[in-house]
């Protein structure tokens, strides 16, 4: 089966980002087999498809997130103690396979709808996030999370590697989804967990890690006074800083760290939104991608940073680097959507197979409707992208050839019971923080 | 005539900042007569509207927009050099009473469509402005800049006094249209011309001035080469920081000025992406807060901050506080709405009329449906509404009892010819960058 979508404002974010007038691509079965500017191809037997000027642009890569927190959306947004009044509680009580499939789907559902067509998740029962991702059609790398706090899905070290065994077991070989290993953050899971994650990942090749680094001043304390090091310096003893690992915020990382990270060949998931809403500080994201390191742009979980999609996390991620930089020059739009595309792919180890629109690659690509008031006029599609364009505006979303979103209308997921899911299971957390709130206990 | 809006999240934005289940609120005219929650009156003659749920609020206030600067929506965006290069020269040749009444009437489309119902706007050619934002329903204050740096439609100070003295004549009385005085800045004005507005203010009482303060590195230079002063001190000097004046930016004052402010009585429109953009830095929003000064959440022009909704800024301007306080406190989302509606009125002077839901207040609402994926579940209101909801999801807008929007049609705009004339200006703009880049000259 032939596709061909012509009439585009074609952005195939290839390395000179050109903003093509007239575009065309053409897809045969998952894979873009062309793509031109200017007359397109007579394909009788293919299926045309004008895009009246739209913009069409390569699917957007989320490298850091937790689906199933879709669940946690806003909850205690205010409230200084959440994480432990209500938040770790709550997942004790009530993570369990049913629960992740349903935060996973509404995740899923936002995303496609924002124009988001690969992510990177890493959470518990993280079988169900693969299961939930190859069904709504999107391509996702799901990492199985190992930590030492006792977790929702494993009380032992021994146990999260199991899982992550079986994890890469039912998804080796699939096409869109990618198993993944996920040591939660130096503080978590400690040097020796750490250690063995490096061996586990030296007879996985292919096969990539995730990790928080970092992130917190209270992760660089924990660093600090048990092993008189800064969290990259540790990760880097255990030989887990390496191709491959995905580390998401780095926040707190020295020019001589950034140097080790990109000699070791790691990506950066950079999250603007859930980092400032933290009020945790600013990634020194121009430093690192000067350095080589690929960024991504992340949305990290709907707990901390709301909602799912990228367009939310690019003023935020132009204008940190800004007032870091204290002028309008860090950060250019063009340089935010590449990040978004092509780099994202990049720190998933994709990039061969996704990120860009050229003849070869996989067909993941979203449709654009520029025209709201808001938007008018266009000097620049990127700084449009960039500061206007909101996840409400994507039309269409293909991802492997195949349509996720038409018109707005997911045709991979039940939008009602998705929502309806979704909503039996906030009911269950407002009871519980009435109690929690009622009794002052947040044990289960 | 008279409307009962029911069934609705009323969020009245009172002092509480309540969220009432099952709200009503009656409309008779221009004016609210009666809010509620819980079993709606009987009204017989009344047209009865259910919004099913929908979160009813005050429309939103923008204390601070150069609206016809939308033609200029992200022009030149990487351009360092792009206000001497494009902006001031494209200004001189173009700006004429055509282009601001285009440019105008774009805003005004963009932001019934966001939410916002009440705008305080400053630039050139101010009637037109007034007119636009009069035929489009909304209620305004219209400032007419005077500046020495050789504007669009004044060459001369006293032309820039005439211009406002006219401005005055033709609005005087206007139910939803406020005349003002935008002194530029105090760097474009010199001390003796803010003495004359201040003499200006005194003879006009109730008219609001207008102006950028504290904002730019070259600004502080300037005071202090020229006067040994800080810019706030500077405008305290000729008289004018007096109860009325809104001060747009206030990024560089420090804990005297802010006392000085608010002993004056002064309003602040603080603009975060306006600063985030620019690479200018943080308002000090909590401590002006604190120190009773009331601050309002503004979008600056297009050319600036890109998009004139509020939402766009809500998650700027309350991470920018958690940044600064290096804490997840700073900046509740309760407080963000709080200053998009009621303490905004405050910065404009309107609070006794608009800002709240209340009986006797005008009929300022719009109506938000929240049930997209994105922004479910709900555990908190204005979380969703601060970090989840975009413009694209406010329904329905009312202003003095009138519709200016229904079910996301505009009915006071015709939105197709506003976008014609925007985008032949736009066109006119293109020509003239194309001349400036093969000629190198910016001069007309």
């Amino acid at each position: 089966m032939t596709i061909l979508i012509h009439n585009a404002t074609l952005l195939p974010c290839t390395p000179d980002m050109p903003v093509l007038g007239n575009g065309w691509i053409q897809v045969d079965g998952a894979t873009i087999t062309a793509t031109g500017s200017g007359p397109a191809p007579d394909l009788p037997d293919a299926e045309i498809i004008d895009v009246g000027g739209d913009v069409v642009m390569p699917g957007m890569v989320n490298p850091h997130c937790h689906m199933a927190m879709t669940l946690f959306r806003g909850l205690g947004e205010d409230v200084d103690d959440r994480l432990f009044r209500y938040i770790l509680p709550l997942e004790r009580k009530f993570v369990t396979p049913e629960m992740v499939r349903a935060g996973t789907a509404l995740a899923a559902l936002e995303m496609i709808e924002g124009g988001v067509t690969t992510v990177a998740d890493m959470y518990y029962f993280e079988r169900q996030v693969g299961q939930v991702v190859a069904e709504a059609g999107m391509r996702g790398v799901v990492g199985q999370t190992i930590a030492d706090f006792d977790p929702p899905d494993h009380r032992t070290i021994d146990e999260g590697f199991a899982l992550t065994d079986a994890l890469v077991s039912e998804f080796s070989g699939h096409p869109r989804v990618t198993p993944s290993i996920a040591p939660h953050a130096p503080y978590s899971t400690g040097m020796s967990v750490m250690h063995r994650v490096a061996r586990w990942a030296d007879d996985h090749p292919g096969i990539p890690a995730q990790i928080h680094l970092a992130e917190m001043d209270s992760e660089m304390e924990w660093c600090a006074s048990n092993h008189g090091l800064r969290p990259v310096e540790l990760v880097e003893r255990t030989g887990l800083l390496r191709k491959g690992l995905i580390c998401a915020h780095c926040l707190q990382v020295n020019d001589r760290e950034i140097e080790m990270m990109a000699r070791a060949g790691v990506g950066v998931a950079h999250n603007a939104r859930s980092n400032g809403k933290a009020g945790r500080g600013i990634a020194p994201v121009e430093a690192m991608r000067k350095a080589g390191i690929p960024v991504g742009i992340a949305t990290d979980g709907a707990m901390s940073g709301n909602t799912l999609d990228l367009f939310s996390q690019f003023a935020p991620v132009s204008m940190f680097q800004k007032l870091l930089g204290r002028s309008r020059k860090p950060m250019p739009a063009k340089e935010v959507i590449r990040m978004a595309t092509m780099e994202g792919a990049r720190v998933l180890g994709m990039d061969e197979h996704i990120g860009s629109l050229e003849a070869g690659k996989q067909a993941d690509l979203i449709r654009i409707d520029l025209s709201a008031p808001r938007m008018q006029p266009i000097y620049d599609h990127y700084s449009t992208l960039v500061f206007a364009t909101m996840p409400g505006d994507v039309r269409d979303v293909m991802v492997a050839g195949q349509w996720l979103m038409r018109g707005r209308e997911v045709v991979t997921l039940e939008r009602r019971k998705v929502l309806r899911d979704a909503l039996q299971v906030a009911a269950q957390f407002k009871a519980e923080m009435t109690r929690i709130d009622e009794t002052g206990d947040g044990a289960p």
